[in-house]
């Protein structure tokens, strides 16, 4: 009896064109990591909940994927557990969850290899996590990170190498128009003192997040509603309302942290980064300073990071930022670190939606040998191993079929050529090689055909 | 308040020099399959339970690991559900579990994507699967396999290519004194027929099978307690004690299985398979018929593969074989397809005991930068751009410490060579580059260093 197979909600299959295409997105940003001396690092799907609970906040812990104990999971528990509901029975049942990101595993990693670790270390990390959320467009429960990260330096260098790869990534990739903000936490605590928002921070850092998308006389209405007075706000709004290259932006917030005595520590580490970036030879260019941004407040400690992609209607596709705390939680403090992600699904859908995939990229076998009979295929098993001695990715349709059968196999697989052998050709060494775009068909030898297409 | 990290038992972590000799086998792995035209496949790491169970055995059901549902996961399930115990309460709790192969999920795509596959279909997949098998020696509850199938053709091309492609894949990993055994599932009914095992096949398989552990006469004794009579032992003794290249081992069937008037389209498709193995230009080095390969019988329809490293005492680092019934389960019959494994584990230690693994291969960055004092790190961050423009992997060690620091950062992240900048350098532009292993020491310019180290 049959069943009729489905795909668990929120996850995906990846078929060959897909593949291509991401693995080409892949093999782009780990080729750029290493290239800046990051090095890779593979950490288990699943790891103990003690692990994973309480880095992601409430809302994190409920989308955390649990998995149940093996064997006679239900062993530990008793009826009153079941009674008390889910909550309780839970760490009776399960003791490992799926991973919901990359960096508290690359935490927990470090802090278990901390004595073999070579410091300032720097790996990167490409692997699939998993979120239990609502599944929706551009939103799913299994989706991979690019992670790279440096700890055990705070050299804002490694900050300034961030902005070089996100440029190389995004431009090896085909991007041209696109935005790398950044922002630091000392310039959000600065304007936070400037206007006096003590113990009012988070309510300021939401409301002023949102200023891309509702603007800035909204975001004034917000503050003033969650009790900002008047006075705050007309500090506040020449601020936000800086734009321009990040001089112009560093000089505007200047003024008032100096007038309000506040700390200038965050203003003068961009201002080092950016010259940093000038003196690996780079421009500012596609670089803003966005004072807006916050991106998990509670996390980061310095420098925040994230990237758009300009005219396309996607959410960042990188995003980052200093944390002095990350391993603090498995007991090994001091080590302060630096990194950010790429999203891959993102990039997917802004290389598709831009168009810049390039179709070469969809091509596998380069040549289907075709044939009429036994002997033609026979034959045709030796041209091929002629061809994959020369590089050449090649196949043979292996079954003895209609010509346009196989013909038709080439044309949905996107094979480019197509060599047909029948008794002519193993007669006269002459093979017919046809271009399967252009229809074009040329009598070749071997040779001729592998110099032309090597 | 800081935790003790630790990881799930039965999992692993793969720090930077794992990876780099891990990634060595997945490239060469992959590299192969692309040759022959295979395309690649992912699938997500979790299933529907209905996918996956019963399709491994009683025991697989219970190796699977099983992903608690979200939220209230306990909504569906009333307290008898619970007092009935494990089993019962299983199904109102858990939908979803982790592959435990990459043969299911890949069924289930065929069988979901059918319309949209250009048949035969040949496709690879690399991805991790899960065992709640208990952790040993060599035995992981996560490990990758490396999988290669084509579906939709019955041609026997496809099982020499398998064989090209195993021996392409260990001598390029640098094995040569390997073993690929094959066998044939049409071949173990002859022999059973021969002996007149009807209806003990199994316990005939599950004897000779032992036959390189146990040796020939403890495998005769087995029988006989099983039931066997004498005369079906010293016919099965000639077979079973035939070795030697596979022509004298097919000679050493033919004779019995015709005077027993058994059906020998098993052993004419070994033979027609070897023949297309030679047409393709291969020799049938490495290649060994074992009449006593069973492989999980009840799987497989036609011919047998498993591969085996001399001289290491590990199992079988490949295996395989030919099945007609694979998606049949899901509804879609009259799809035969033949496919293959890679245990990239198993290569792994083989290589590691037979010192294959190349020192080149766990270089990460070829140049570290060092550096006295601000001034020269500046200068030095000019040079790390000009390395980087040539392609050459480098980094600059990014804090300001004592040069014996940074020397040491490189001999422990194993980078090759060094580049000292100091004030003399900075005037003369002749920087002096180290060999870290021979202490070498030599002033060059830039130009000079990359033209040498590219």
């Amino acid at each position: 009896m049959s069943q009729k197979p489905s795909i668990p909600k929120g996850m995906r299959d990846f078929g060959p064109s897909q593949m291509a295409r991401r693995n080409f997105i892949f093999t782009t940003i780990t080729s750029v990591y290493q290239k800046y001396g990051f090095m890779p690092l593979e950490t288990p799907a699943m790891e103990n909940l003690g692990t994973l609970t309480g880095k992601y906040g409430d809302e994190g812990d409920q989308l955390l994927f649990k998995v149940l104990n093996s064997g006679d999971y239900l062993s530990k528990s008793t009826a009153s557990d079941f009674s008390e509901g889910s909550k309780t029975l839970l760490p009776k049942i399960s003791e490992k969850g799926l991973k919901y990101d990359l960096t508290v595993p690359f935490a927990r990693y470090v802090v278990m290899n901390q004595h073999d670790i070579a410091f300032p270390f720097k790996r990167y990390q490409v692997q699939p996590v998993w979120r239990a959320d609502r599944p929706q467009r551009g939103r799913y429960r299994e989706f991979y990170q690019c992670d790279a990260d440096v700890v055990g330096t705070d050299s804002l260098i490694c900050e300034a190498e961030i902005i070089l790869m996100i440029k190389e990534v995004l431009e090896t990739l085909g991007f041209t128009d696109y935005s790398i903000k950044i922002n630091h936490r000392g310039v959000l605590t600065g304007i936070a003192a400037l206007i006096n928002a003590k113990g009012k921070e988070s309510d300021l850092f939401v409301a002023i997040d949102k200023l891309d998308k509702i603007g800035l006389d909204k975001v004034c209405e917000e503050l003033i509603r969650k009790g900002f007075g008047q006075s705050s706000i007309d500090q506040l709004r020449p601020i936000l309302n800086t734009t321009g290259n990040p001089s112009e932006v560093i000089e505007a917030l200047r003024r008032p942290f100096k007038l309000g005595q506040v700390d200038q520590k965050g203003l003068n580490e961009l201002v080092e980064i950016l010259g940093l970036v000038e003196d690996m030879g780079d421009s500012l260019n596609n670089i803003e300073i966005d004072t807006t941004l916050a991106r998990g407040l509670s996390y980061y400690t310095g420098t925040i990071f994230e990237v758009k992609i300009n005219n396309v209607a996607i959410g960042s596709v990188s995003g980052g930022g200093r944390y002095d705390n990350l391993t603090e939680v498995f007991g090994l403090s001091g080590t302060s670190g630096v990194g950010f992600s790429f999203g891959v699904d993102r990039l997917y859908d802004c290389l598709e939606e831009l168009k810049l995939f390039k179709d070469s990229s969809l091509i596998f076998s380069k040549i289907l040998i075709t044939h009429f009979d036994q002997e033609s295929l026979t034959y045709g098993l030796k041209v091929l191993t002629q061809l994959r001695k020369a590089g050449i990715t090649s196949e043979v349709y292996p079954d003895q079929a209609k010509l346009k059968k196989q013909f038709s196999y080439a044309d949905k697989k996107g094979i480019p050529y197509t060599i047909t052998i029948g008794s002519n050709e193993i007669e006269s060494g002459q093979l017919s090689l046809k271009n399967m775009q252009t229809g074009e068909q040329n009598s070749q030898t071997i040779s001729e055909i592998i110099n032309r297409l090597k």
